[in-house]
């Protein structure tokens, strides 16, 4: 029997191990703003851009979260609470694997964002996509708005739930005036400054 | 204004995309056994041997999932499920990020562990640390199996609760008789065999 090899303990890989197999570090960037303002099309189109430069991003966002992770969750404040609360410990995780994860999520209120925030360190971006309601509303891309205008959807964002804005966000977007192109750009300016890329 | 722009849908990365980046296929490798089995030391080597061939790897266990995603879960029937649900749907985020992710979990029911299977598909290896109750509970590192004869510890798997051996797992590792390094290998072999490295 060689029971006491069970008893050896591994050094496990670190994160600065993994850091020197893939060449970065991972890294939270954590969009944020109302429905229509845009959020998920620049995160999308960051995700592009970060991945021709060699980076190995992963996205998280309704559509891999709501139907999976978070199935069981609704759109109640406690729900909503723990909604973000779990997409931050997934977030945690993939950073902690060297990934860098960009959400996008509405996550309406200011403690929840800074309870992220907390957690990353100097690893945290947030993003504010800043877009006025009205022009959000004015897309509708979704037709969320109009239903919940109709009150055929409770607590929305924006019409019958509060928008905390940000208030001191590392980046602030301007959906309404700028192209994609442009707010891209102004967030790899920002890495780039900042060291991240 | 260019709020055209935002409608404009961008093709996101997928996972093939990912693949030629980093040169690897997401894979779940998911341990489960007995308390004192060995499966944290056996998934921490192959962690380490499989990083030595240059894979990016992560280990999610009971550290960094009870302490924060499941943090709000007790070991109940109920939770227990919850736990192996809310594990395989990050396991699933993390292979679609094309990482490697090894899992170590006693995970006692079949039945759990044929919803994991069904997710991955192909990308599934079970791993089954086959070691007799008496052995683990000879060696009782953490004092568990102390604690749960004396009933200081309820619902403990293989005294007051059950473990349901898997059926067909992928694969059996001995560790009553094996050293660590052998069975590593043993796992290596047919990840090599099986073309996953």
């Amino acid at each position: 029997m060689k029971n006491n090899n069970l008893r050896w303990h591994h050094n496990k890989i670190s994160i600065k191990d993994r850091e020197q197999l893939i060449h970065q570090k991972g890294l939270l960037i954590w969009f944020t703003g109302l429905s229509g303002s845009g959020k998920s099309t620049i995160a999308s189109a960051l995700e592009e851009a970060l991945f021709h430069k060699g980076k190995l991003c992963y996205l998280l966002d309704g559509d891999n979260i709501r139907h999976g992770l978070n199935s069981d969750l609704d759109f109640s404040i406690k729900d909503r609470k723990e909604n973000i609360r779990r997409v931050a410990e997934v977030a945690n995780l993939m950073v902690d694997a060297n990934l860098i994860v960009i959400t996008s999520f509405i996550s309406p209120l200011i403690d929840d964002r800074e309870n992220v925030r907390k957690m990353f360190g100097k690893y945290f971006i947030e993003v504010f996509v800043d877009c006025p309601l009205n022009i959000c509303e004015m897309r509708d891309v979704k037709g969320l708005y109009k239903k919940a205008r109709n009150k055929e959807i409770q607590n929305f964002t924006g019409i019958s739930s509060p928008y905390e804005k940000p208030i001191n966000p590392e980046i602030v977007l301007n959906s309404e005036k700028n192209s994609i192109e442009t707010l891209v750009e102004q967030i790899l300016n920002f890495m780039s400054i900042n060291k991240f890329i």
